[in-house]
């Protein structure tokens, strides 16, 4: 089955990107008890400063589904929502290469 | 010191993504032996037919710089070029996360 990938771009509201950054290891920590989840890299953009990308990378969409419905997942995304002015992503799949199974 | 990592994103010609992708995949490959290399994940978009994006994540700028110096990733470099209509890149530097050291 296809991997599923995407590269989620958060900007922060001015002032809070450290703290989103903060909530946003905090759901990559939850992510590493997860076998679906091969990839939850947190990162800031080097050229835009309240812009924070994180990498994933799912074992399927099943198994990403599955984490939005997971009830910590859930009250993460309900403490990040109010430090964010947008939230987008591109959607991409994952094919090979170093770091993924 | 920092990390560094950027998503390189490449539009391939017409009808040689695939070959693209290939070329990427042998470079991933490569990476395997290089300890400054800690993600190398070749993707195609779900997007854009032509789209390639390789989410890359080095120990630091150098790992990066001195994989560029190697034989075979020059190489590597002078046979995909033929095959991309452009290159750009989103810098990016990673503060943590699953799938990274």
């Amino acid at each position: 089955m296809d991997k599923f990938g995407m590269y989620a771009k958060f900007t922060a509201k001015p002032g809070v990107r450290d703290q989103l950054v903060g909530i946003l290891l905090e759901a990559a920590a939850g992510a590493e008890s997860d076998p679906g989840c091969e990839l939850y890299v947190v990162n800031v953009s080097e050229t835009e400063p309240d812009t924070v990308w994180v990498t994933e990378v799912w074992s399927n969409a099943e198994a990403h589904e599955a984490s939005l419905q997971d009830d910590t997942t859930r009250a993460m995304i309900q403490r990040a929502m109010p430090l964010n002015a947008g939230v987008e992503s591109i959607p991409i799949r994952p094919v090979g290469g170093k770091g993924i199974k």
